[in-house]
């Protein structure tokens, strides 16, 4: 498996503490983002156990050169300009903070005091996002979806040729935390002569992995799919909210609008390459028939190692349960195996006909469903198109998102032989909309 | 008629030579940009004639002051600050450049070397586009767009209830000038078992008008209807390249992606509401049978003024033509009457589910074709779905676009008792696709 250091060792101790063990940042994953602390101006910092190190105090400090100083340097006011440097001068930072946070450092007096509990911090998105992009690579997903709108043929005959996308909303994407208002918009009831307007009846979240865009590419020169995993910068996890009763009457013939840019939720962690790669793996077989991708889609190396086997998880806490004094219950499990294309590919199609990638832009996979009920990454699927509930704990049921219900999604690599490093939350509350 | 003041008098003569009775830019236009002289910096100006004045030195000379100074210092590096302001600096600014620039000016002395031969500027994108959305509001154009689909129902049932409209890529937004590479990508022939990839044989234009968003929303907090005008700061021409093939492959179900994102061109000059108000009438009435608008989309003064009277052309030059030493070719006219739509209905709209707009967000009207063959926005209406060549003087025909062709969208404001103003071009070449 390529790009392994000594970085990857789950033998590495911390000292910060409840780092080691941590379930989502232990050295082993040191991720980029933007945060503030009480009453300070919002910087770069890498995420450690439950502090958050910040690195232009690390610059300042001295502690910090070459390469790694250069990936700080250009940090802030959002990541962008450390994204667009590509893999050297990250690859070069992370290096770095895994010497100065391991036990034993030399500079770990030096190193303490840079450090804030993020308990006390605001995180930020972590960078300026130019263009959002959702594709729609879950390949359950889309049959599930389809199936019901077109029982005998649920996948449309582009699906297993094209990477299908369409382009999302920049302005609405908000960092875990951040409530969410319900939309009101038109819908139009089966039984219904005409449409009305008011508050989303349908009001839907849908689990998916995001991809930060590093370097990018100039307006007319694509990236082929041998070089598509450089112009990656790292990932998150999505909550592409989506307002099923809008979307059904509003997306003929040009797609989702409103039912999807009232709000998309990111956790605000990015998780880079260099971190992810012992959860590398091959590109799952496709099944018998399957059509081989387009020469521009395919290549030895990502057929090899260019997906991921990350664990992921939808939990909702509602009235119900916080009123019971219960946790939030797991209501899918998934993995990010279910993508039918890499992230290479998403990049190498998004770029074939010349557009532009910038530093900061973010792509989303759509939804990542497994194959059953349990495993799958939005409630219109889980609950058969709002048919068949979804009993909690509390009692309570659900065939969609009521006020006051909370999403956190969650991700993690688990390794036999590796640290499990995890994304952190992507989590936010329904509000209810307007007057 | 509302906000008609002394700057729209068709009497006021200006000092810049050429200025009175230009195509486009008299002293009743003065629409905003970001220009660069030779070997200089990108700075905000004004198009005045075959000029352009340049509004940073205007400032530093002492030029301008109260509101209008705040309007010119909110401008750069894009206009985005000066359009956030709102209307009231931007008429005053539009107020002083009026008496500024006019004839027995008491500072013509003192204006003219701020002055720049425009042909010997470069003119950029105006503003930072954070978010771009196209609409669908030229009727015509969705009901020859459905005859080729579905020749018994061209509209769909929502088309006369939803602004319908989609996210664009804002990254491969150009101004007028910029070549446009012919993108490659999948398409499906119809007589072939599988797609294949290669150059877009079906590349196409779409005349659309561009709006520019001024102060905007927070996100959550919807824009009325009756407000929505006063955050639209401006208007431009908008060419929405289309690749056919790529579209009719890709578009299920999630709309246009990589068939639209390789460019969109857009005229340079920001046309003020101000400028345009001479050309404002009442929204024509709906045909009898169509649905009255929702509450949301309603608004007495927006159905009395709330639509526009211009002019549009798209002209064609091609290499045969310019071979013959023929002037470019109009293939189409139309007219902004013919948009089913308002302008501030599709802000409302936009905004009705909570969705931000932010200033120097872009919307795109969607294409504005008028009831018959002369006046369609796009080759694939004129050529009923490229079966009928369009004929040139120079004896060429044209299905779609061929490279080398230029394609040039014009607009103008005409009307008895007021100067006619126009938009600017918005003109760009068609070159081979990669290797």
């Amino acid at each position: 498996m390529a790009n392994l250091d000594h970085t990857h060792d789950p033998a590495l101790r911390c000292f910060v503490p409840g780092a080691d063990g941590h379930a989502d940042f232990p050295i082993q994953n040191l991720p980029l983002g933007m945060f503030s602390p009480r009453d300070g101006a919002p910087r770069a910092g890498v995420a450690i156990g439950d502090h958050i190190l910040d690195l232009p105090a690390l610059l300042a400090a001295g502690l910090v050169s070459g390469e790694a100083a250069r990936a700080v340097e250009a940090a802030g006011p959002g990541l962008n300009g450390l994204l667009a440097l590509g893999a050297g001068p990250r690859r070069a930072l992370r290096l770095r903070l895994s010497e100065l946070l391991r036990e034993g450092s030399p500079e770990r007096g030096r190193v303490e005091p840079l450090l804030h509990a993020a308990a006390a911090c605001d995180l930020h998105l972590p960078a300026r996002i130019g263009d959002y992009t959702d594709f729609y690579v879950g390949i359950h997903h889309a049959e599930n979806i389809g199936r019901l709108f077109r029982p005998d043929t649920p996948l449309l005959p582009n699906y297993k040729h094209v990477p299908i996308g369409y382009h999302g909303r920049a302005s609405s994407i908000r960092p875990s935390g951040m409530p969410v208002r319900r939309p009101s918009g038109q819908t139009k009831p089966a039984e219904a002569a005409a449409p009305v307007f008011g508050p989303s009846r349908r009001l839907d979240y849908e689990l998916e992995l995001g991809i930060w865009i590093g370097p990018g590419n100039d307006l007319g020169e694509p990236v082929s799919i041998g070089a598509a995993s450089s112009h990656i910068a790292g990932f998150c996890l999505l909550n592409d909210w989506s307002a099923r009763d809008i979307q059904a009457w509003e997306y003929q013939p040009l797609g989702p609008f409103l039912a999807k840019n009232f709000a998309t939720t990111i956790s605000p962690w990015i998780i880079t390459p260099e971190a992810l790669a012992p959860f590398r793996i091959a590109q799952p077989p496709r099944p018998d028939g399957d059509p081989a991708p387009l020469p521009y889609l395919a290549d030895e190396a990502d057929q090899r190692e260019g997906a991921f086997d990350l664990a992921l998880e939808v939990l909702l806490a509602t009235p119900g349960l916080r009123a019971a004094g219960r946790p939030p219950f797991p209501v899918a499990r998934s993995n990010t195996r279910h993508m039918y294309w890499t992230v290479a590919q998403l990049v190498a199609h998004h770029t074939c006909g010349g557009c532009n990638l910038q530093p900061g832009d973010l792509l989303g996979s759509g939804t990542i469903s497994g194959p059953d009920l349990e495993s799958c990454g939005s409630l219109v699927e889980a609950t058969r198109g709002g048919r068949q509930p979804i009993r909690l704990p509390s009692g309570e049921e659900r065939l969609f998102l009521e006020d006051g219900d909370e999403v956190i999604l969650r991700a993690w690599g688990r390794r036999a032989g590796f640290a499990a490093i995890g994304f952190g939350e992507c989590r936010a509350r329904v509000v209810g909309g307007g007057p």
